[in-house]
């Protein structure tokens, strides 16, 4: 007999039929003659309610079915009598294949803090907040991939590990093979040659330069994958791996970027709305009230542009008071941002042309020679959720930036080379995968948005 | 106006209407008053004529459109007279964005070496070899999740950063942040607790254990991502880093397992035959003759199973003088694997139940206390492409097994509480996403397959 998802139990328009289910215990409660088993099998947030009577021969092994139990029912569909459950099985025969100790199992009936269940991460799937989770970040992947499938772009693997130290956007972990408690020199120096890869290598922080490549030769690209940063930042918005989707597209300008960034956000938006309405209630319900109709808003709205020049206008006209200053030539800070999204336009906003003194090498230069063509896409409640921009595609103009911010141009031949040989306009951006499951989900902390977090000093699992 | 990709134009029902096409010059030549320019745009394998009259005022700006130069077209969409193409496009308008200097573009009309190409690997992907990969990558990492989400399957992120030391499949890299120049010490060793993660941490070879976690919580489940191996192997078919696929499924033995992996590798071939046939033709006529034939003979054929123990049964009556020799305990090796697969049975083959002495220790232990439940999936041309098992999941059996291959239980407690409460029968396998590519394009080296190759002293660009 083959097994039947709870989802699809769940999904049927009628009851009747066996069925067999799969799945661990979650409670239990008896009611004179009759036990009540409530099972999940992580197709959906919802248990299914398992009905042994006393008469049967499987009763005494209800006994033993503590929470976190595994077992396999084989019974009869029926419509159940309980409140908020559509249908129930009727146990005809029950297989236990695993208990669980109630007196050692850590994952009892009663709510856990997030901090205690990332103390143990290989179990929080169980929960059902961790189970939501899951299904989240699973149905966002897939409308990652949908989106730029359905618009003709191609994935690509891009690089994890890379001789390239100056992608410009934060530290870098180094990887080796060398023996740290003997280190080989030459001349005085560690001796790099000696290692896997002969020179010295690092965990990358982004894929953009070397999807550029790619850009610039079939046009319509994305990469999705990890990426690192070796900061020493205890907050609830970094992680030290997390991953990061980066589409780059070559005959684009930053308009039209601003554009495939507005699409993209909202259909990733839409589709969690349409499809994973049941985990999104329960977020909306246990932690941010506010987030199924900030998505919705978003789906539904035009995202507003402004320049940095004019968002600056506005936090000085503002009348405020901002922790951090507000002046032309200093980065926006997540208040300023904040201020901008939410009080003043109340939707999202695309500001760009970013000075340039702020902004990574690569960036396009204006002709006002103070400011690039960078974006930053706004959002209400977090501020800064995509960042990118149209891509310097003159020679000249690069390397002369290029060697203004110390970028060796004899690392980065092949960066140059791209604008050497059939150079066209081109423009991309990022978007943090974690953060965005943070924004969709209200879940305060990015540790409990992936699945085995990693920040300074945490690598367990 | 809007850019219509060559793919679409060339998929068009009839010619007419005016396009704006962009993208790169592959060839060009002049015939009396016209000039025939091909360009591609990474859509389709397939060039787009265009013809710019002499009568043109943009005539003159042919003289600069050089294989590799960048250009936009705007011009009519005529049926073609030329042989081998359906349409061509009567340029009204004409842009240049980049030039390429014949002198010095790398990357002229004539054929070029794999060797050299993996010199300048940021410029292979505008080569028709290099997109019509990108492409078929791109195709069958969609196919990869289709096929899972079709089946119920989350996709799940597993940590690349690992502090666990004892996967058992190979050298790992260390990740570190500390100044190789002066190794901080403590009482003699070098002082790991000043690293970042406060402890050794390396890069994953294998999401598996914690995609254990997953199963174990939600039943179906399968994680994409890059894995490592600091092995110094300059073969073929080795790289430093490649993609790996891995499903884990719960409430499953060896034989859903095969079920699974016959099913996924079928799956993927005939998603490729069907959606890649161009490019697939392509390396069918330049890299291997027999690629199609192979794909389409696996996708209509039923996997044959064979135990270990029978498949040194047929070696050793085969009269076949092999290498490496064949005895009950060795490992079967790249020669036997073909042999089975290719001459004897013909089509793919499951072998299972293999000596547990030569595999891993999370492998479930048969009753004859000699073989576990692992399967390897061995396909003609190359041997094994999947390896799987079922996985131990009871307690006692698996501490055991530990205890015996010196895996520290105090270390892995967490991949032992998956057994401890509510354990159930599982199993998963793993497929090489890079071999799965080269054995999909006939393309003889792993390094040719993938964006940018690590390789023992190679990580360029």
């Amino acid at each position: 007999m083959r097994r039947t998802r709870i989802k699809d139990i769940l999904g049927r328009g009628q009851a009747g039929g066996a069925v067999l289910v799969q799945g661990w215990v979650k409670t239990k409660r008896s009611s004179g003659a009759v036990s009540f088993v409530h099972i999940s099998d992580g197709s959906t947030l919802a248990d299914l309610q398992i009905v042994v009577e006393e008469s049967s021969h499987y009763f005494p092994l209800v006994e033993q079915l503590n929470t976190g139990a595994s077992i396999a029912v084989i019974g009869e569909l029926v419509e159940s009598q309980g409140k908020g459950q559509k249908y129930e099985i009727q146990a005809k025969r029950l297989e236990l294949y695993g208990t669980a100790d109630p007196e050692t199992y850590p994952l009892q009936k009663k709510r856990h803090t997030l901090e205690f269940l990332r103390e143990i991460a290989h179990l929080r799937p169980r929960t059902n907040t961790f189970g939501a989770m899951a299904r989240m970040r699973n149905a966002m992947s897939v409308a990652v991939h949908s989106f730029f499938q359905s618009q003709g772009f191609l994935y690509v693997q891009t690089p994890i590990i890379t001789a390239s130290d100056a992608e410009g956007a934060g530290s870098m972990f180094r990887i080796t093979t060398l023996d740290l408690d003997n280190v080989p020199r030459k001349d005085g120096a560690v001796d790099n040659s000696a290692d896997f890869f002969g020179k010295p290598t690092f965990l990358t922080v982004s894929g953009q330069l070397e999807i550029e490549t790619f850009a610039t030769s079939l046009s319509n690209v994305y990469t999705f994958g990890p990426t690192f940063r070796a900061e020493n930042s205890n907050t609830s918005r970094h992680l030290s791996e997390f991953w990061m989707i980066e589409p780059e597209v070559a005959f684009c300008d930053l308009d039209g970027l601003a554009d495939l960034a507005e699409d993209f956000l909202k259909y990733i938006f839409a589709h969690v709305l349409e499809n994973c309405a049941e985990d999104l209630a329960f977020f909306n319900k246990y932690y941010d009230k506010a987030i199924i109709s900030t998505l919705e808003n978003i789906v539904s709205s035009n995202f507003e542009r402004l320049t940095y020049t004019e968002a600056v206008h506005i936090l000085k006209a503002s009348g405020e008071t901002f922790e951090f200053p507000v002046e032309w030539g200093l980065d926006l800070q997540s208040e300023h941002e904040r201020y901008i999204t939410e009080t003043k336009v109340g939707k999202p906003v695309v500001v760009t042309d970013y000075p340039s003194a702020i902004k990574a090498f690569y960036m396009r230069q204006n002709d006002d020679g103070q400011t690039v063509r960078a974006m930053d896409v706004l959002v209400p409640r977090i501020g800064e959720i995509i960042g990118g921009s149209q891509r310097e595609e003159r020679l000249d103009m690069l390397a002369h930036r290029m060697d203004q911010t110390g970028i060796s141009a004899e690392e980065y031949w092949w960066y140059l080379d791209l604008r050497r040989y059939g150079t066209v306009p081109h423009a991309g951006f990022g978007l943090g995968f974690e953060r965005t499951v943070q924004f969709v989900t209200g879940v305060p902390n990015i540790r409990d948005v992936i699945a085995f977090p990693r920040t300074p000093n945490n690598a367990e699992f």
